[in-house]
């Protein structure tokens, strides 16, 4: 590459347009080419992936991230599954949002486009590699991506793939490109103005960075604080397994909960219920000093509400009210997503309508809150934050629009003088 | 105000859901309310914008800003009819976007919110206090303000009218706080957090500020560098207007256009008839080469192309196709608003396809782009970024959504391992 960093992103961005206007069939038939060729070279990425696991292992990397790191039959399906999924669902560009007629021959649309380019920095995972490559493809988005070096060969052999498979088909090679060396992400965070999008996937500390050091926009979490409050009316016998699954059906995730908030009256029943239905299963209870008087647990320290523990670990706060345990979400909560466990849907309604987060739950697990989960296909990231696409992100979130207006002529000069006027009229 | 701004930021957030889940119609009673309390305070009104008139002449003001400073009985009767047609216009909240199955007893919806918390700072136009107070009121979002100190008095009296109304129909005080001093600027950018999305309204310099030191979402546009394109088959006629109102109706306008681009083989005739057109008007030219051999002009200097004027001055450029003017906008524009002059369907549908600008126009003035304009009925400001809402800004800006599921003890660990299936369907 004999070209800057910065030089490739403009580029790539004075290109994204075409790709912006390309056809959906030719955007399926990509995916379709895709797909095919990862079957087709499953064994040669199964290879790729061991040198990378075997390395990892010689380094010392810990168990979960050896687990993420790992590319096997079954990532693959999930990744061919997820390409399926995409090719079947309905094209995300060229929707007519609104049509408008502005005044005789002065016709106003919104119509659906693509961001234009995404950066994507991630760690560990390649198969998030395949998802985010496949979801911009089908959003007519060009991306550039850098992901972790203990990947790099699974990344490496993946992408090939992908980018030779699509080209086949007809695609620019512009719209796809790969980032290897590790002094690239800080010149990918210089990139503002071609850069539309940065979707950073990876720990806490990592997204925090990306987020610091960018004036590109960043779609994501830095981190997940998920609370499950059980209300004085729960169903303890149902609720408990829901409780357990949220902490413990995958710790490491941001969608695990964290925080449990119970309602002083249903405590003494939940609490001996929870540790009963916990069995043998590992599991640290940290309780403030009312939790404490009900079972045995360490004692809770003020900063143990608001952790992301991402570990065997629960903090436990009994509360008097439901407006309390809200109170507490907000405050110390990520705005991720909490759920309440109640049988009273007067209580649930308000928990809905004042818990201020992206996915809130009434008796299920916070761990549904994921793309996959909530039918859209695939999922480019959870986002946390208020703007754009909001909780799980799938297609449309890489969708923007633009607004078109067909006139004859017309001028602005007589409306501005009150000569002429509107008529809106959506058609 | 004993509290510092970073703490009563916190409160208004923690407060935020409250007025999130307000009923409707208490927010339009107030919207009436503080409609009727503008109109009966109009002469004490008026009389502090003379204040503020008379301090902003005597300290030298340009005219323009004292155009835009002045709140005069047009001004007030443009904000009483936005806030009758906000009052007209659907609730934005609880709006239901998404009801959709997953599972027998788990249903997954996504309903529109408030953003929560937005700070607005803006310079000189007093009426925006207005327009945004009123639109985050109708879209249940609290508002923290800062006006230009050019026009203290009239924000003072404009704010206490708003605040007293609303609150007299029981909206919380915590809905809308003005802010006075300069040094609460920074410590505004510096309410991450509290604060969900900032939006200023000024200079290029002063946005420009506003998005390199703060951690906050901002909307808005830095800058407005829109192209009138004259393609071969342009209504020579008909077009000039549009050219010449697009470039000179309002000329410090955002959406005014800065450069022409016009293909060579139309110029000969279509610029001799633009100078016609011009009349006694003051336009100052700066051309190209090429320009310059067709009528007479000011040569154009490399950055008059992508320059924001505000003034009147017209930088031309002759091309030799539509690509060419098509690459030079996306190269050279801001991305707000471009627009074709051609009577060509297949040629405006290539340009609107390519121009990755938040609004293009075909065959009319640039200076349509506007959320009054559009039917929004009032309008926060205009984004030129690419992420949550783009182009001309109304209620709709002020929203976006979560998601809320409803269970009975699902858990997720028989769908990870396969022994139970989502079965997605819409409701």
């Amino acid at each position: 590459m004999t070209k800057n960093l910065k030089e490739l992103a403009r580029d790539i961005k004075l290109f994204s347009v075409n790709l912006a206007s390309s056809a959906e069939s030719l955007r399926n038939e990509a995916l379709s080419a895709v797909k095919a060729a990862l079957w087709a070279d499953r064994e040669v990425i199964y290879n790729e992936n061991r040198i990378d696991l075997e390395a990892g292992s010689q380094s010392g990397l810990p168990d979960p991230i050896l687990k993420r790191l790992r590319f096997d039959e079954a990532k693959l399906q999930s990744v061919l599954d997820g390409i399926d999924e995409l090719i079947a669902l309905p094209d995300p560009l060229g929707r007519l949002l609104l049509r408008r007629e502005m005044d005789t021959d002065l016709t106003l649309e919104r119509i659906t486009c693509p961001i234009g380019v995404i950066g994507v920095i991630f760690e560990s995972r390649p198969d998030a590699l395949v998802q985010i490559a496949t979801l911009c493809l089908k959003s007519g988005n060009c991306a550039l991506m850098k992901g972790g070096s203990e990947a790099m060969h699974t990344n490496r052999i993946l992408y090939r793939i992908i980018f030779e498979a699509a080209c086949s088909c007809g695609i620019d090679p512009h719209f796809l490109t790969l980032l290897e060396s590790r002094s690239q992400i800080d010149e990918l965070l210089d990139c503002e103005g071609s850069i539309d999008l940065l979707i950073p996937r990876g720990s806490n500390e990592f997204v925090s960075y990306i987020m610091d050091h960018t004036k590109i926009p960043v779609m994501g979490h830095a981190s997940g604080v998920c609370h499950v409050y059980v209300g004085p009316s729960a169903n303890v016998s149902q609720m408990v397994p829901v409780v357990l699954d949220s902490k413990l059906q995958y710790v490491v995730v941001c969608n695990a909960a964290e925080t449990l908030l119970v309602h002083e009256s249903i405590a003494p029943v939940f609490l001996p219920a929870l540790l009963e239905g916990l069995g043998d299963q590992e599991l640290e209870i940290r309780g403030d000093v009312k939790a404490a008087q009900i079972i045995p647990c360490t004692p809770a320290a003020d900063e143990d509400f608001g952790s992301e523990f991402a570990d065997r670990i629960l903090a436990v706060k009994i509360v008097s009210s439901t407006k309390e345990a809200i109170d507490h979400i907000n405050r110390y909560g990520s705005a991720h997503t909490d759920a309440i466990l109640t049988e009273d849907p007067a209580e649930a309604a308000t928990f809905f309508s004042l818990v201020d987060s992206a996915s809130v739950m009434h008796n299920c697990s916070t761990r549904f809150a994921d793309g996959f989960r909530y039918g859209f296909g695939a999922e480019v990231g959870i986002s946390t934050g208020k703007l754009h696409a909001r909780g799980p992100v799938g297609l449309e979130g890489l969708t923007t629009y633009k607004y078109l207006v067909h006139g004859k002529g017309q001028i602005v000069a007589p409306y501005s003088s009150g000569k002429k006027k509107f008529h809106f009229r959506d058609l």
